[in-house]
């Protein structure tokens, strides 16, 4: 297998972009990564997206190739649900690996902000079962609340130490240029915050953004294109059944442990070798099971480690200096590459906003409620 | 690059499956599949799918795993509008070229005839460019009908040159058990259907169709999995722009001709070592464009070669020998991945309907009105 390296990597701001079209944002990013890959022009796009439809578009390959001057080239666009992004790294990674090109460029573009938030939410449910979940009219939302309470339950997890994720993150985003909700929250505001499906509250929950991330991808022979090429060292994917009511443990991610443990081995790396993680906390419960499942805690006791204090600068890993989906905000298919940036910039020590560096980064991006799920391991 | 062989196919009847949802019809295929390959279970699942969108249904990869007993294996969905399926085998073949599985099933799945015609009309416009195109209310068909009037006017083709293409693919579905229209057509017939959009005519376009088509892939090490094992030599797939008005040529498929020269290029082969192929003639311009820009006719003389009777059994190349997207059918998303069995079984002499074998195979998956397209080369 040939190795993949990051030569470049592109962000547009995460937020309300009425004045972009999708194309227009993804051509932002994809230029920002060509450009940090000293202006090389890739041979193939794979762009991550799930929710294209709601624009009536799709073919993104093709719009977003062509608009961004690189008529001629070849792609496709890959969708895992929200886990879109990392399962379109994944599929870069293998055009590459493969010998099939040696310039890939991934771009993650979503934007959920142009149609009414009743159409946008719906279609966010895609992600879970239409025939065996939505035809009860229940919301995404409300299935992560399902886990949450029950997970709360069984281990005697506090509101108040759910909530110090939300602190943390909006902590750490506060630092980020790119995040969306760049403000300090605190804990009395998280815990207080409007219910949107009990027990899940408004800050543990990421909010509905437009948004596109890209990353130039190349093989050994072109890393050089950038003075700090970051190594692809470990990718690893999971599928478990999209539909709650089938999984083996309704508060165990079987797909994250899978695909951690599969990035792990193939990058021959442990758990305790991370210095620094971006992890996919659309709720705060995801978060929780990620990082148990990851193993960076033991079941059923994240949340009594982060109210403790850990995960912050300093520890090891540190997680979501991005500020995570609470605060950077959550552009579905775009997400995953947001998290490949972020972390390839802390290695790099280029990230412009909380900057904690390391030797190891990984991302684990989670699409359904478990049911898609990447995981990268990166290193110098 | 690590060797790549069609060890499975599987594929369901095209037509109007009501009691079949996407999921059912989906794993039938994939069930297919695995037991032409004798069983074995796949590392990983890639799903060519456009249109799930409609049935408010993403995150395929893990429905259609799940569903078939898959349930813990990496996989996503590739879209890449009508040619997703062509752009699913690039993205399988890669998944094993690079080392990273052995054993990828691709499965190809669309459902159209589950929502009102107006809806499913609506969305395969998804394809073209909703900004600059859709935004003055032009039909899918309506911008094929732009080149086909361009493209007869050019060349001085008749109506009656035009309508044999229809005939033929007629003549050759009429024997295939899989076909959606299992009956022949006249050429009076053809030549008097209704107009859809002038001067496209009901017998230029293929119908809307449910569908599912799968194929094991696996390396070398896995390709006794088959007693007749069908090599990819070739993988060539090409962009070009959505936006009709933005095109080089409005007569020309730039992304068919860059495609199979790549595919050509690899396998070391040429057009003239081409036996038998399935091309994309969603309408019959779309066919006379591919043949001529693959190369297996001139410019301005594809019409004139299939109305002398060329392309049909006993010729070299033969072409669409399963009835192509005429009779066969156009289950958008599955289409190259059917297009990928029936020249497999072809090789291999087993396929149900018109056999006419041979050495080297061609198929050409289109996506938009070319905007989107994956030519492969399969060997013996």
């Amino acid at each position: 297998m040939r190795d993949v390296y990051i030569v470049g990597v592109g962000m547009t701001k995460v937020g309300r972009h009425m004045s972009l079209s999708l194309r227009d944002l993804a051509s932002e990013a994809a230029l920002k990564a060509i450009e940090d890959a000293g202006g090389e022009r890739p041979e193939a796009i794979v762009v991550g997206n799930m929710l294209s439809s709601l624009v009536e578009q799709e073919n993104l390959a093709a719009l977003i190739a062509d608009h961004s001057g690189l008529r001629g080239i070849s792609g496709f666009k890959v969708e895992g649900a929200c886990g879109s992004g990392g399962a379109a790294i994944v599929a870069g990674y293998s055009l590459i690996a493969s010998g099939l090109f040696n310039k890939v460029l991934v771009v993650g573009v979503e934007k959920l902000l142009e149609r009414p938030t009743p159409d946008t939410t719906r279609g966010l449910a895609y992600a879970a079962d239409a025939d065996y979940e939505l035809i009860y009219g229940i919301s995404f939302a409300g299935l992560n609340a399902l886990i949450m309470r029950y997970y709360m339950d069984k281990y005697g997890i506090s509101r108040e130490e759910m909530s110090w994720w939300a602190v943390m993150m909006h902590e750490n985003g506060y630092q980020n240029p790119f995040a969306q909700l760049r403000k300090k929250v605190t804990l009395e505001e998280a815990m207080n915050s409007p219910v949107i499906a009990d027990p899940i509250r408004l800050y543990d929950s990421c909010p509905l953004s437009d948004g596109a991330a890209a990353l130039m991808l190349a093989s050994k022979d072109y890393k050089s294109l950038n003075d700090t090429p970051v190594k692809i060292s470990g990718v690893g994917n999971a599928l478990d059944s999209p539909d709650l009511s089938s999984r083996f443990e309704l508060d165990s991610l079987y797909a994250s442990r899978l695909s951690a443990l599969r990035a792990f081995k193939m990058a021959k790396k442990d758990v305790k070798d991370v210095d620094v993680a971006e992890i996919h906390d659309a709720y705060s419960i995801i978060a929780a099971l990620s990082i148990e499942e990851i193993g960076f805690a033991e079941k059923g006791k994240a949340p009594k480690m982060w109210a403790e204090g850990r995960f912050r600068p300093g520890d090891k890993p540190v997680l979501n200096p991005s500020g995570g989906l609470k605060s950077r905000g959550h552009p579905v298919g775009a997400t995953g590459v947001y998290q490949a940036s972020e972390i390839t910039m802390q290695l790099r020590g280029d990230f412009p906003g909380l900057q904690v560096g390391g030797e190891v980064g990984l991302t684990q991006n989670v699409g359904g409620v478990g049911s898609n799920i990447t995981t990268l391991i990166l290193t110098r």
